[in-house]
Order: C-alpha cells, then structure tokens, then sequence
C-alpha cells in the first residue's frame, strides 16, 4: 500500500512551491493534481503517471467521489502518489473529504503546507495584510461555493477582520462590493484585485468599494483574490494620482 | 544600491522554505533575521554576512527603527539583502514599516511570500481549516500586540468567523478560551493547539473552549497557535476516546 502526499503547490510561480513539495514531485509515482497547476510545476515530476482532476466544469460532488476513488486506487498499486492542489491544501481546497476518504480506506496520508493566494497576493501588491494600529485580524473567505446562498454566509466575517481577502471572486468584485456596502463598509474603503497572482499573467487593480459597486462585472482568465481594508488606503492613493496611466473604472498598475 | 527581499522563511521546518527563498539565500550578501529562524535555514545562506534583529526580548517599537536603518544600511552596501521573517512577511509579520521605510529611502524591495503558521499547524493536525458544509470562513488574528489592550480588538473576528487561528498565542490559551466562552461561543467548541509547527518540537493538542477556559496557563519553548472551531470537532473527539494515553487537561497527541 502506498502514501498518498496532499501537497500544496502555491499560488503559481513555479519557485513559490516548497523544497519538500518539489522533492516529492520528482520521486512521485502517480501525480493527480488540479487544473489551475501549471505544466512547468507538474514538469518536475519526471517519473510520474498524470491524472487531471480539475473540477473547474464538473459538478462538484460527483467529481469529489471521483477524485477519492481515485486516490485510494492510486495508493493500491503505487508507494508515492502526490495530490497536488493549487495554493495550500487546508484553506478552500476540499482537503478534508480526501483526509478522511483515505483514513476510511487505511490509506496513509500526509499533508504539505503550500504559499496560499492571499499571502501572493499582498507579496505582490506590496500590502501586509496586518499592520501595527491600522489591521490586526484578517478574514480568509469566499463568496460562493455551491448554489442557492446569500451573502449572510460570509458577510459578518468579512466586516469583522480589518483585512478581508475574497477567494474565488472571479467576477464577483461588484456584488461583493454591494454586500459589503450594504453591511455598513464605507464605500471610501480601499479594494485590491489580484488576478493570477506571481504567474506572467498576473494583473493589479486598485479601487474602492463604492467605485467597484458600481462597476460592470469583468471577466478574468485566472484565479482572482478580492482584498479589503484601510490596509490598502496608500496603494490607492498612490494610483489616484497618476491618473493617465489608468483606464477609467479598474485602475491595473 | 543593492535590493532588499523580504522573503517568508515558513513555518519552521527548513524544507517547507520555498524554492525561490533557498535560493535567494544561497546568493545573499546579507541576512538579516529574526529569532525564530533556525541555524538550518540560515545555513543555507553560504556567502552572507548575518544579522540577527529578533525582536523577542525588545522593545517593539525602538527596535523597528533599528532594523529599517540596518536593511537601507545593508543596501548602500551590499547588493543582495535578504530581510528572512519567520512564517510569511504580509502577516504578523510588520513587513509595512520596512517596506515605507525603503520606499522613503529609495531602496528597491521586493516581497517573497512563505507558508504561515496557520497553515503549518492545520497540516500538522491534519485537519482543514475550511470544509463544505461546516466552515467557509477563516479569521486569523492574535490576542495581544502592544499593551493595555482588551479582547474587544479581536474578538469580534474571533466570533465571526468559522474557523479562528490565534497567532502568538503562547501561554494564553486561558485568557482566550474564556474571552471566547464570554463573547457567546459555546463551551463546547473544539480547540487545537500547536506549538513549533513542523519542527522536531512540534506539540499538539486537543480540547475545548470550556476545559482551556478552566485550566492553567502553561508555558511553551516555541510559537503558538490557539485554533478553534467546528473543523476540529473530530479530531477532538478521536482523542477523548483514548483517555489513557492523555494527561488530564491537556491531550497532547
């Protein structure tokens, strides 16, 4: 029976994955990872047998029982399989129903901590997300997941951290943006959009929440993070007065 | 004029350092440190010179402009500086005072992200620190920075949010557990703590608001993370029925 590594592999650049995530990388035999890992991340296992199970167009639950069947079928005839999930696998990555998929199964099971999106994304705007006087709580969360929920779900976690950062927000920015407004967030509060944080692709935004409000929805090719805060007022500032370099609704540095 | 990196050197264990930390370490000129950062990682660091500004038993806000003079000091100098904080540097970490102070100083900077203590630690219990159906927001926060403070600061985060991670929360379990219990959350509420994440000294335990709330204080060697919610009502579980392998207030596993 074989070892099943659940393994985070950053938010993207390849040399924001771990030493100990790259080493088992290359002794892996059998590779099942998520379609937002790169072909360069996946390239450093060399030996390994590939299983894409990105669930970006698959209904959800299926696809979990998949992905835990395959697994444990990986670990019958392999000794090291590596599941690989983008950014960190304890925060927003399904991590618990393969943890203990694997315990039922007896299959044994090791995690490996991963730089997740957030932390990349206030790397890349050059924001910490806490700072002496202004933030010392911040909120990690998404605005959905599933169907049918309203905003009451994450709202009164959002509006308690000084900092919140919005996983998942692809498009969502001005919805998220309404219900914070709507939660009693002055709309003078500064907003920080990172798309595909620390990959080539990476985009910058900087706003607030009353102009985002009222923006039109934007697409996004990559993974977006939403962060909200005072954290962010100087950022803000600082591209409010360089208006020419700026288109006239998302401000991208 | 050199560059200064502020790089996260994770959470302890020196393989969980990213890929691009080691080797920014390996072509540093200086390192500049905290305390926490262990004789392994630091060994990497083949050609520097090192500077050890650990804040534990100093004055916070002194040493601050202590180590800002220091890191422009080192960039007038030298053309690799390395600023290596424990975890990662855009939380809790009070990156923004010396990011202002070498944007003010015209130093260039650039933020390398590590895996935080919070993640290390849900790794380490192997537990999730979001799962589908029971909790969709994180808060990470800590009880304490400064003097003269109350829980009011932090506790509406706390509350809030359905998973909390309590930085820097060494020997105030206590404190913590009963400002919780105060602030409406039930005594039942399962807690895991872990100190020196990912380390050799790494200690875990189990137990709840009510029974934290109600036992002593203790000591520990190294940092410590206060985790609570219902993510870790089966982890708490599986160790209440083993009571023969546990001491009575706290159950290290």
């Amino acid at each position: 029976m074989g070892k099943v590594y659940l393994v985070g592999a950053g938010p993207g650049a390849p040399d924001l994955l771990t030493l100990r995530a790259a080493r088992l990388l290359e002794s892996a035999d059998v590779v099942l990872h998520d379609a937002l890992v790169s072909r360069e991340i996946l390239g450093l296992a060399k030996r390994a047998r590939f299983v894409d199970v990105g669930k970006r167009y698959a209904k959800v639950s299926t696809e979990q029982r998949f992905i835990n069947r395959a697994l444990i079928e990986a670990a019958r005839t392999h000794a090291i399989v590596v599941r690989l999930k983008g950014g960190d696998p304890m925060i927003f990555g399904r991590a618990q129903e393969e943890i203990d998929a694997l315990a039922a199964a007896g299959v044994e099971c090791e995690v490996v901590p991963g730089v997740t999106a957030a932390l990349a994304a206030a790397s890349a705007l050059e924001v910490s997300l806490t700072k002496r006087g202004v933030a010392r709580t911040v909120s990690f969360l998404t605005p959905r997941v599933g169907k049918a929920e309203t905003a009451s779900e994450w709202l009164p976690a959002a509006l308690a951290a000084d900092t919140a950062v919005l996983y998942m927000a692809a498009g969502a920015g001005p919805e998220i943006a309404r219900a914070l407004i709507d939660g009693g967030k002055p709309p003078s509060t500064p907003v920080a959009m990172v798309e595909s944080a620390t990959l080539p692709a990476e985009r910058r935004s900087l706003t607030t929440l009353g102009r985002l409000a009222r923006s039109p929805a934007t697409k996004a090719e990559g993974p977006v993070v939403v962060c909200v805060g005072e954290v962010f007022r100087n950022a803000v500032q600082e591209i409010a007065i360089e208006p020419a370099q700026l288109p006239q609704v998302n401000e991208h540095r």
